[in-house]
Formats: C-alpha cells, sequence, structure tokens
C-alpha cells in the first residue's frame, strides 16, 4: 500500500484535523466528534442541511460545507456509516430553529443511523427531515444497498437544496425541491481499477489489466459488467446513454452535466469524456445550462468517473446558479 | 496503459476541446492552435498574462485562465514544451494594448520557445516581457532544466501578479510583483508512484513496491532521493524544512501554504499532510494567512504530492486576496 498517512486507523481523525487547519475561517469541527460544521453555525433562521457517510469520498461531503450549501458534514471512518451519535451532534450544532434537512446517499447503513438520528433529535424537539439520494442508475440493490445507491448526484442536491435553504425557505420547501432535484439527477459510473481502504492494507477487488467494469459503485461494489477496456468516446457514451434513458428530456431541455473523477484518472481525461458528452447532447438539441468536471466525489484513489445528469427547469437554473461558498464548489 | 482515452496522440487536442465544451462561458480556444483565453480577451487597457507548458499538469494552465489571473494559455503535448508559434498566437491575442507578460516555468524548451515567440511579438509592436518560476528547491540542473524548476509555486505567481494586472498597474508593475513572488515561493514535491504519458504507453519511470522518491519533478524527473516510504508527517517534515531553508521567514510573519497533490493522491491524504506542515507552522509562530489544498499542479496520474510556501507581505497579501474567476482557482 502506498499512502500518504501516519497510522491507518486514524486517517480520518487526521484528515478532518487537516481540513480545520487550511480552512479555519469557514470550518469548525465539534470537539471529540467526526463532524465539520460551518464556522458561523447555528445560522440563525435558516433551515439547515447535514449530511456525511463514510469517508473516503472526499471532497464529500465537508468541501461544501459553507454559505449556500451544507452546514455540517459527519465523517464515518473510510467507505463506514457514521454512527447515529455523531449525526445526532451535528444535527444538534446547526439547527438554528427552523429544522434540519439530512441528505442522505442511499446505502443501508448510513439511511438506518441518519434516521436513528433524526428520532433522537426529534425527541429533543428539533424538527428533522431527511432526503435519500439514489442517482447511481447501475444497478438496483447492491452489496450495502436496497433499492439504487447515491452517488456524484448528491452533490447537485447539496448545492440546489442549499440555495433554497438559504433563500429562506421552510423546511417543507427545502424538502421539496431536494426531492425534485433527486427525481431529475441520474448518474452512472465505471473504474479502471481499485481502491485499498487505509486500514485493509489492499485493494478490495481487483480488475485485470486490460479490463474495466461499468456502473461500478464507489466503494468497489459490483457494477453491470466487466469488459475490455473501450475508448474514452465509447465509454461516454454507455453512460451517458443509460442516464438519458432515466430521465424525459426533450430536443431544447436544458440540463447540467457533472463529469466526476474517482481519483485517480487526470482531469485531462475528464475533459476528453466531456468533450463526447456534450456533442452527444448537442447531437439531440439538449442544452448545456452549465457543465461540472473535476472531483468532486471520489472513491479514494479509484481510477474511472462518472457522468451525471440533471434535468433542469426554471427554478432548479435559479438554485443552481445561486451563489456558493464551500471549499471544493463556488459559484457567484 | 488504463487510461480513458481514444487515440493517445490526440489527447491535447481533445482535451482542449472538453474544456471549451464545459467552460465556453469562460474560455475560448483560438482556431487552429492549442491556446485557450478568455473569453473577453483581449480586455483593452489591461496588462495580459499568458503562461502554459507541456500537457499533463491539469489544471495548470487553462484552469487559471479567466478574470484576476491568466488571460491566455497555450498548451503543448503531453510533458512537451509548446511551439513558439503556438506562443506567438496567444500573445496577440490577449494584448490589450498595455503588454503581455509571460509566466515562464523553468524548463529548457519552455524558456527558449516563449523567448522566441517574445521576439517575434516585439517584430509586431508589441510590448512583452517575461519571468521565469524556479520554485523547486530540491536540485540545481535536472533533466529538461538547467538551475531549478518550476513546479507548484507558479500557480501563486499566476495570482499575484493577475490581481495586480486587474488592479490597473503597468507592465513594469506587474513584473516587479511577479518576480517578488518568485523570490518568496519555494516548493518541493515527492512521488510514491510514476505515470504514463499516453502517447508512450508505459511509465516513464520505476519506483519500488515500497520506494517512493523525494524532490521527484513533475515530469518524473530525478529527485534527492529514493527511500523506503515514510509516514506522512516525516514527509511533510522533509518536505517543508528544506522549503523553509530557503526563505527568510521570521516568526509572526505571513505566509501562504499549497499542499498539491500530483493526481492520484486522495485529498484525504492531503490534509493529513496539511496537519503536520499547520502545526510545523504553528511551532515556529509562522503565521499561516491562507492554505490551498488539492490538485493544482499535477504529473499525470503520478501518486504523490509537492509543499509550497509563499512568504507574504501587506501588498502581496491583499493581491493574494483579490477577486479570481477562473475555472481552477475562485476567490472573493
Amino acid at each position: 500500500m502506498k499512502k500518504l498517512v501516519n497510522d491507518p486507523n486514524q486517517v480520518v481523525e487526521e484528515m478532518l484535523d487537516g481540513m480545520v487547519a487550511a480552512h479555519g475561517t469557514k470550518l469548525k469541527r465539534l470537539q471529540n466528534t467526526s463532524v465539520l460544521v460551518r464556522a458561523d453555525a447555528p445560522v440563525q433562521g435558516k433551515v439547515a442541511l447535514v449530511s456525511g457517510g463514510g469517508s473516503g469520498h472526499e471532497p464529500s461531503h465537508a468541501g461544501y460545507v459553507g454559505q449556500g450549501m451544507l452546514d455540517g458534514a459527519v465523517a464515518g471512518e473510510v467507505f463506514t456509516s457514521p454512527t447515529p451519535d455523531q449525526v445526532f451532534e451535528a444535527i444538534k450544532a446547526v439547527d438554528g430553529g427552523q429544522g434540519v434537512l439530512l441528505i442522505i446517499k442511499n446505502y443501508t447503513g448510513d439511511v438506518l443511523n441518519f434516521e436513528m438520528a433524526a428520532e433522537m433529535a426529534e425527541a429533543e424537539g428539533i424538527k428533522v427531515a431527511q432526503v435519500i439520494v439514489n442517482d447511481d442508475v447501475a444497478v438496483e440493490d447492491s452489496l450495502y444497498t436496497t433499492g439504487r445507491r447515491g452517488i456524484a448526484g448528491t452533490v447537485l442536491v447539496h448545492k440546489i437544496a442549499g440555495a433554497m435553504a438559504e433563500s429562506g425557505a421552510t423546511l417543507e420547501e427545502v424538502v421539496a425541491v431536494a426531492n425534485k432535484v433527486i427525481q431529475n439527477v441520474k448518474s452512472m459510473g465505471m473504474a479502471l481499477s481499485a481502491c485499498t481502504i487505509p486500514a485493509a492494507g489492499k485493494p478490495g477487488f481487483e480488475l485485470g489489466e486490460k479490463e474495466m467494469e461499468i456502473g461500478m459503485g464507489i466503494h468497489g461494489e459490483p457494477g453491470i459488467k466487466k469488459s475490455d477496456i473501450q475508448s474514452a468516446d465509447t465509454i461516454a457514451e454507455i453512460l451517458l446513454t443509460k442516464v438519458l434513458d432515466e430521465l424525459q428530456i426533450s430536443p431544447t431541455d436544458k440540463v447540467a452535466v457533472m463529469v466526476n473523477g474517482l481519483g485517480s484518472t487526470p482531469l485531462m481525461e475528464l475533459y476528453i469524456i466531456n468533450k463526447r458528452v456534450a456533442e452527444l447532447l448537442r447531437e439531440k438539441q439538449i442544452q448545456v445550462h452549465d457543465t461540472f468536471v473535476g472531483e468532486y466525489m471520489t472513491a479514494l484513489e479509484m481510477a474511472g468517473c462518472s457522468v451525471s445528469i440533471l434535468h433542469l427547469d426554471e427554478h432548479l437554473t435559479e438554485l443552481l446558479d445561486a451563489r456558493a461558498d464551500t471549499i471544493a464548489f463556488k459559484k457567484w
């Protein structure tokens, strides 16, 4: 295992300290927890947003804590759901009196633990709602998941629900817009290589020298099929076709595109994928309102990418364009 | 070779198209060139900044084209200097009547070709100045370089010189501040793994299973020494100590820190490095004004990192904090 670590069992702890050391004006860590919240939390009079999950997907989710997106992010151990008490601490710390929305990626452990935390918070009189992101169209049911998994599309849920909350909307209104994004964002990924959980010390799965896997999950869960490596154009077509099949997009409709790197794929290659994605959308006369290319939801040092499409309407467009000031996502 | 590419000889071409497809409101490509410029270029009445070099270091340099940083970026083939005629096209396209500053990383080919382009532009009556960035303290002279190499610190030269140009300064003033940054920014890197130029199809060098190299360049040029992999803390100490040795920083002085990933190192590991960097600076009572953690100057999918320190004064601080609106670097 070739990694820049000290004790493999302390990577999350040390990462969180390194984040606060870098971004202390934006983020603070709740003592004795793995929770990072906005430096100005709780923001009074605003619905608060909390997300989180296993670590190893950075910049998800702490990279999206800040004005216009999340109020708090809970970090589990690598590829492991955070415990309910940690999520509960996050909820208490960010609640500004208007309620808290939990944005949960659809993994069985995350759903259970966030829901348990919601119950704990409600027992203390905090209003909590939750939405479950299941944008990955690759497979129904999988290792760790009943139903479809939540992957990079989650970042667009953070962005748009965060903008809605920042605008002064009620918890019910923020939930409604978050669910609208969830219904309209679909993603699919593929991998060229595995990744290694530091505490495990060896890759979680194997891909042959010339092999790729389509539909692989962000923890290395099985996808749709393994095959010989295809060209970037073919890969872009496979991913985009399956994603578009799940959305009802008419010519002249607007979309946002996210080409997300899983960890070790150079930006150069992500842009090569985007070239073909953009061409295919143009052929279908679908209007691209905005494109995000980079590492938004990673899987440690896995090589590969995912493509997400968000079908926009006027309201979603306005919220996507609204100001956001976080470490990993800025808009103005 | 496991890469998301089509024709390995067309990667730069396709990447540039993919960038413009993604960021067409910010960037435009000069026809039949490998030059990307601000969508609103030339900006009349402002000193223009051009940088560039071999491709494979993305987001350098096109990611820094935009308000408050570069006006144009010239992309050579992977790890290959752009030709003089390409640089000349960039100069002509961005000149807004106040002259053009070329920011050159110190590699022999880059220096020669940018200087030749400067002569071509001057022959056409365009005022051109140049600065050469040599922030890498690892080695004197190297493969491709006489003197010290230019690496991630170059991004801070873009930022600060760009802010100076945006403020309405003259070419001479922008040159002066760029040189001040160059004198005050030092960097050093290390690698855990090699990278593969697409057209070559195999790694440019080898590192053993448990081996790392300190001081390695961003094209895989030899560094100071190979050794067994050390802990993240030890690596942070080695890099930072050598960098600080080259700067005259007194307690209470302010610095900016950049912990840069070379391509496949997870953000988690970069933050673990930053944790130790921040601790060491705190022990020395050096004030960290701002910290940048992420991929700013990569080497395709090399694993490893570099640490840069910029010694700030009031003027540099103000320029570092000024607004910038580029794809890969935003400030407001």
